[in-house]
């Protein structure tokens, strides 16, 4: 260090998510600890009353971003949207919904043009978006949209300290998984993993493994074609492109200690197979990472959970590992 | 203690498995190290000379198992079955594969007839054994049927330290599981599955997960029928006979450490969701077992592992568990 002050990085930006939820006590309690956890500054978008409803530690409603950080040291900075209505934690209303997207809205326009480093989204209520009008399967491809992104680009990636998984196929039934594993989605988001990890995590030549759909990767056939048919091919033109990917691996051997030292992330064919190792690994700790957009964005890697909200019982290491985790890929994509 | 001597309980009787595998040389692993891990007096169940090939430890041949009492505390004990032709370490043959049968066979008939207290199996080559004509799926069903037991009251669960799972389809392609995830097949596994833990593992009233077939267990059949039609009117039925079950719950968040204070084994509809998690938590020392049957059988929950035999590389945990957990076992039925 030369002495001169460095220039102040904007902060992130964190949607509250539903007012009801858990979503403003995480970031509150996310705040307490940003000297111990070396949070970096961020500013809560929302409505600063959800906070107040409960949380009795100081809040800054802020007007622009370069005030939030000038905050954050002594209060929790809030860029405030419309109000929500009556709050009661625990029990959603539209007006809460509408609010969650305002938040949400305004968090990405701000991630979009750069005013904030990077985006980090609370939890939604799927089923009270709806219940709004909102027309998207969830928050990614909403944001998807705003960052003009073809939806199947943006990737879903959950991460832990010592496990990074991508499901292949997410919210379907495990019915229709084997029809929807084509070759075409396996090597669009093998492209999109390994493009992620190099740039957002600084990984130079990223280690793709790919587990098998059927149990130990179907045995040469014996229990279900689609790791010849279908998994082979796409890790073949993944190689072919120059991505190190290999596979199918049984997935039932692959998340042990040993074996994660292998690979840096698992395209899994499903939701359960990407989702039971890593939360079995990273319950507290996961991170929900979007790769494939033009900005940062991560998610604490739980739901609402409005059945606890508002009884100081919330668990803020998903928020923080979320924010620490946009924090790092912002900072690499800046140095880049 | 009255200063009485206890009378000698009956060894263990462990078969071998493949000769060409590593059973042979975690079989004697696991004996060097008997007075540290406390195991019970066992007999290996094979040809002799398997060991000798891979092991420079004293065998004591022995002709009946009293013998092997005896000499359990100096050498490992071996009670033979014909001889395996050339035994070379990683390239199993026909001949090899007939002597491991004959070992299973001998080893099943001393455990029926109570001349040992428990069976202990080493791993075999399925595709070798069916070269000889093997006319089973696998070493359990054999198991079964010379016990008298049917095939399906047969029911395999594996169990670490930390967890114990029971998938309800096992070795079939993932596409064919929702069609063969009956009810009837949750009931008959969940009942033997409460009997065994009551019966083998002295849990009085024991408290099973079952987990669902989709993504969220279905989100109110969202994303999948197989919970409201299938799933939960079995979880009704067991809970009518008595049984402490509950579910359909999420997979994904059933497996971490909270949660797997709140039941004693969770029925998976499928391989990989029972495997992940168990093969993630204690890969090296988790153990299968088979409950239905009317004599205590374990194994190891690894395979042959031929690409490392020979080679003094093979783990020993996995052995070590399951004579640990055979012996726990048959004290309980012995006490019973």
């Amino acid at each position: 260090m030369d002495g001169a002050a460095a220039p102040l990085l904007p902060p992130l930006a964190v949607s509250m998510g539903d007012p009801a939820g858990i979503g403003p006590e995480v970031i509150a309690k996310a705040w307490e600890v940003r000297d111990d956890a070396a949070l970096p500054p961020f500013v809560a978008v929302g409505d600063p009353r959800a906070v107040a409803r409960i949380w009795s530690g100081p809040v800054a409603e802020v007007r622009d971003l370069a005030a939030a950080v000038g905050a954050f040291g002594t209060a929790l900075p809030v860029l405030p949207v419309e109000d929500a209505g009556d709050i009661v934690p625990g029990a959603p209303d539209p007006e809460g919904a509408r609010c969650a997207l305002n938040a949400l809205e305004l968090a990405v326009g701000l991630a979009r043009s750069g005013a904030a480093r990077a985006l980090v989204t609370g939890p939604v209520s799927k089923a009270q978006l709806y219940a709004v009008g909102f027309i998207h399967p969830g928050q990614t491809e909403f944001i998807a949209e705003r960052c003009g992104v073809a939806r199947d680009n943006a990737v879903m990636m959950l991460a832990g300290p010592g496990l990074r998984v991508v499901p292949l196929t997410v919210h379907v039934a495990l019915a229709d998984v084997p029809r929807l594993l084509t070759r075409e989605l396996i090597v669009g988001k093998g492209r999109v993993t390994a493009r992620g990890l190099q740039r957002l995590f600084g990984i130079e030549r990223p280690r793709l493994a790919v587990a098998g759909l059927n149990p130990h990767a179907g045995e040469d056939g014996a229990l279900g074609r689609e790791e010849i048919d279908t998994i082979a091919p796409a890790i073949a033109e993944l190689v072919a492109e120059g991505i190190d990917a290999h596979g199918p691996f049984a997935a039932d051997t692959l998340f042990h200690a040993r074996a994660r030292e292998g690979y840096d992330a698992v395209l899994c064919p499903y939701h359960d197979q990407a989702l039971v190792p890593l939360k079995t690994l990273h319950f507290d700790d996961g991170v929900n990472v979007t790769l494939g957009l033009p900005i940062v964005r991560t998610s604490p890697d739980h739901g609402t959970a409005f059945g606890i909200a508002g009884r100081d019982r919330a668990d803020p290491a998903s928020t923080i590992a979320a924010i620490r985790m946009a924090d790092t890929m912002a900072s690499l994509r800046e140095a880049a």
